[in-house]
């Protein structure tokens, strides 16, 4: 079998990532087939996932690789989980030749990634997403890290895995909330770089929430597409990859101010989209009726849970996101359906009043 | 006042190393040309280090930057301390375009630049060396890092620094076991890559260890320009930038069997050192001759200080050194004075041989 390949090729690195439902019991012999020498092998994966795709994981391989097993939870993503992982791998006499396989959700694959950034100062990684947001979009272009207390991902490296395997047949395991709030990232991917994606997730919104497997493994590879052209034009976010970020300014706050408990990460991102999108139609960079089929094939991919927060407070936390420069605020905008930009002139006034108005959607979501 | 500069020109990295007396003075003129745009500015210092130079530091700066002060020494170069800095450049409002300033030690100036690389996945840093191994040695060349539990510098990152300031002077304040213990990386650079700048340091050995400001900056200089032309030829150590590496091996063992309390790195080098060149004899890769006169240029830079360890129990850590591969141990050897070479056949017996042989002159040295 062989699935779909969408290449990745950036200035630095140049890898594949593979779609196919079932991939996983293939997955061993990909790595040997792309590591001959036969390394030592590391694999990273939550107790969670080991237990329900362990032993389909392991039937590819002729070595059983070691495992290391850490809980998941974005209050694990943090420098002292590294740190751990990082002794048991030099107890276990891990050297500069060996590799780490980040066998997991997004949040243990930026970690696995930068453990595989920092140790010994960089060894090889392969990732191998098992969520719907990891196999979209974390899984690919190379940036890891960990969260400070002050905020998410905010130290980290740029670290490209030598190849990515995903499996979508392991998406029906997931929660439905968990792959509702992954396959925002999809919506956002069509928004911004691809209308076609966007159309087809409105009109197959059932069967892709249905997880008829066709159509999310159509839906993942065409994300996966619009993730690798825009990490191909700029590879450290100076300026295209920042288009990745749409809903991203705003969401961040809000995981921020319901101090990560309350939403999903897509969950928040969704919002933020819609705030977005709402700063986009009152300066005409979209139409109303264009705003409005956004909005609900975001919904469509819902619900929208609640949560309670202050616009100030919300307001200010978006001044710390990490894609600000000297002062100013950076933030994704649409144009139209399939096109985004970059827009640093977002006055707090203009901010506040989207806030205000994806607060008071907020309360029609509950009443919905 | 213009000083030596030495230009370092990698694939990833171009940048200056400038080299005078009395240059602390400039260095906030020369980040200024550097960088007009004025961005926000981080010191990372220690208390001594602050007390005793902050002042004239300070000189050239028209605004002060953030000082960020760390108890200097090897049980605080770890990732809980790169944390802690982490999270007071956020609360400070460090952003993307933020630099950082490691104004310091090796050890400090290793993990400012491991804070600079996973700062929001990587700001830039300015390096202004304040011992005789940083300035040799540990400023240039882009590696930095933390200690692990399990060994010294075992999570890292490649990262330059937009230029170094070393302020010659500034060794005057040494203490001096520190001073000759960072000769020793001189020594070695001579050994490995430089005959003259050996012979100059065997000639001059009391000028310069009397801190003459002059021999002290040629030999500096002298070194910077080996560790450049080496990291020019091997950015990530692949082959020739492990010549850097010479008596690092043995040196790393007996540093870690001595808990890193026993001797000073340079010293622990030096004794390293040695043992390589026993190996080199008895594999005649250099004379008789050679050997005593390194062994002797390496005393006159010592005294080496005596410390306590078990041959078998170097022989057996330095199986764990970070430049093995797969297995295989490599070392380094010196081909008479002034080139070296990279091995990986040196059997346990043979490096027994060495160990204990080094082991003698330890007693040799003790009484002398």
């Amino acid at each position: 079998m062989t699935g779909t390949i969408i290449p990745v090729r950036t200035a630095s690195a140049s890898y594949d990532v593979e779609i196919a439902p079932g991939l996983l019991a293939e997955v061993g012999e990909r790595v040997a087939a792309l590591l001959p020498a036969g390394p030592r092998m590391f694999v990273v994966t939550s107790p969670g996932i080991w237990a329900l795709h362990g032993e389909a994981f392991l039937k590819g391989f002729a070595t059983a690789p070691t495992v290391l097993e850490v809980p998941a939870g974005e209050q694990h993503k943090r420098l002292a989980t590294v740190e751990r992982l990082a002794e048991q791998m030099a107890e276990a006499g891990a050297d500069r030749d060996s590799v780490l396989i980040a066998f997991s959700g997004g949040v243990l694959g930026d970690m696995t990634g930068f453990l595989a950034a920092g140790y010994m100062r960089g060894i090889r990684y392969i990732q191998v997403p098992t969520t719907a947001l990891a196999q979209i979009d974390s899984a690919i272009g190379g940036k890891t890290g960990v969260n400070l207390a002050a905020g998410k991902n905010l130290f980290g490296a740029f670290h490209h895995p030598l190849a990515v395997y995903a499996d979508t047949a392991v998406l029906a395991t997931l929660p439905d909330a968990e792959l509702r709030a992954g396959l925002q990232e999809a919506v956002k991917a069509g928004i911004i770089r691809d209308r076609a994606l966007f159309e087809y997730m409105d009109e197959h919104s059932e069967t892709v929430l249905a997880g008829d497997v066709a159509a999310l493994t159509h839906v993942i590879a065409e994300s996966v597409r619009v993730k690798a052209k825009v990490v191909a034009a700029d590879e450290k976010e100076s300026g295209e990859r920042m288009l990745l970020n749409l809903g991203h300014t705003l969401g961040h706050a809000i995981e921020a101010a319901t101090k990560y408990k309350a939403l999903l990460h897509g969950e928040a991102v969704a919002w933020g989209m819609l705030a977005a999108i709402g700063i986009a139609e009152r300066r005409a960079l979209v139409t109303t009726d264009e705003a409005e089929r956004m909005g609900r094939v975001i919904r469509a991919y819902g619900p929208l849970k609640n949560f309670s927060a202050n616009v100030g407070d919300l307001v200010a936390l978006t001044a710390k996101d990490k894609k600000n420069r000297s002062g100013s605020r950076s933030f994704v905008l649409p144009i139209g359906i399939g096109d985004a930009t970059v827009v640093r002139d977002v006055s707090p006034a203009e901010l506040t009043d989207a806030a205000e108005a994806m607060m008071e959607l907020r309360g029609e979501q509950v009443t919905a």
